[in-house]
């Protein structure tokens, strides 16, 4: 199977699984309304669809428990988003095309959202896998050691001129921000699919140079795309002050230490039986 | 063991394990210490200390994972009171008689503390129970359906004379706000210390009166303390437009269903050898 088939193939049913479980599972309609309102604007699905194709690339079988694992991930993704965006952070007014939570809501509404989605998107993950192991993983992965130390060092380093050449610092800000969580898909995955310590570990080899590439793309899309192209405010990063890969290196070499992690995670991947990870790197095509 | 005893011998222990486990386990040092500063801040640690007495009355071992899950219902705890303080949301300068996270480190900070103590306070409760049980528990008392949904509703219904009679509304809000999280406690220590059917049938029972009572004690401290003694501004709720058990009854009658609350939990305990549960009661004892 394609990276593209297997996208096409469990987007909807990831798609559907969100839509339904967010109005059954959540007794408020008005906050179902404002939780789904965000988990439902037109993602990529990228986190839920890696944690599926690690499964697949271990043969192991996807079904409802499976899929609410996925779409656990996918909350915890999305109120991350919705805090990002907040006044107090990013200050955000668009997402995917849309007035992002805040300026829709209300901002008590926003950040209520977010903290129903994170314990709600925990939840599912438990459901699902039954595993005390997988819980650990994953809140390693968003919490002051993971995603949201990330985005604490991104607020407290923008405009701050002393960090922008320190590239030891923006390598670990950005892995925390971003690298930590898809990293965790991996992971989780592994451990669900019960991967033997050889594939566990190119599997998560090949996360690691994923997770690590995945911003420098995002960044670059920044600068290469227009507003419209990517449903959201581009260029926006160097008005305000952060720091990050681009900044550091530039475009040129940033295109450079994206190919080589390109091919650092296509070589961890050599023994494993996978186009379908291996497709999730054509995503970053489009800024090469 | 009379329940000062019992709080006299646990408070520090559990005060100890949060301060050095904050300090230790969160890598930024900057972070760990705006968590640490609303977590040490001088709460009455009442929920770690209900869970500890629940697992007492169970005749259950308490060591060190045993308070590893009671500190992690307290950093669930202290995210809740941080993101309720926040302008967009209560708006408060002074919690526990000290500037509030906002107020001390800034909105983005304080928004970020709170998403931190979330997931590790999870995370210590999954590591100390390796529990897939307390996980789905206590992520169901804090989400949507729990104590975030109450929050939501409170938002929502402030200034909104059209519930402010409406009993069957408030007495909803306020359980899901308040009543959830330590039902959970109680809930996740007697799944944890293996009741019977019958002691998790009383245990149960005991929680549901104790939770929905402590939210009424809460509303009376505000109109009868002073901002001293309470640490924090009161008689807010009113000025506020908050609707709640004490603007719906008033002052004489709200003690009366306190009254009745403490009496039924009182009851519900009354095949459990436990004089340290029923000593929680007393606490309400300076609104009544």
């Amino acid at each position: 199977m394609t990276f593209n088939d297997f996208k096409a193939t469990w987007t909807p049913v990831i798609d559907n699984f969100l839509r339904e479980h967010l109005d059954s599972e959540v007794a408020d309609k008005k906050i179902s309304q404002i939780m789904s309102y965000s988990v439902m604007a037109g993602g990529k699905r990228l986190r839920p669809l890696l944690f599926l194709a690690t499964l697949a690339a271990l043969k192991a079988k996807i079904s409802d428990n499976e899929i609410r694992i996925a779409c656990g991930i996918e909350l915890i993704h999305t109120y991350s988003l919705i805090h990002d965006d907040l006044p107090a952070m990013d200050n955000d007014d668009f997402r995917r095309g849309k007035l992002t939570s805040h300026k829709k809501w209300g901002e008590a509404e926003a950040i209520l959202a977010g903290d129903a989605l994170l314990p709600m998107g925990i939840q599912w993950i438990v459901q699902g896998s039954n595993s005390a192991n997988l819980v650990n993983i994953i809140t390693k992965a968003v919490g002051p050691n993971g995603m949201v130390g990330g985005q604490y060092l991104d607020i407290d380093s923008t405009n701050n001129e002393s960090v922008a050449h320190n590239s030891e610092f923006i390598n670990k800000m950005e892995w925390l921000k971003t690298g930590c969580l898809l990293r965790a898909c991996v992971e989780m995955a592994a451990d669900y699919g019960h991967a033997n310590m050889s594939q566990r570990k190119q599997l998560l080899q090949f996360a690691h140079a994923f997770g690590r590439s995945y911003q420098i793309y995002d960044d670059l899309v920044d600068v290469i795309e227009t507003s419209e192209e990517a449903g959201k405010k581009t260029h926006k990063d160097s008005e305000n002050g952060k720091n990050n890969t681009l900044t550091l290196l530039g475009v040129a070499q940033s295109r450079e230490e994206l190919s080589a992690l390109i091919n650092e995670a296509q070589q961890s991947l050599k023994n494993i039986d996978s186009h379908v990870l291996a497709g999730f790197l054509d995503l970053y095509k489009k800024v090469l």
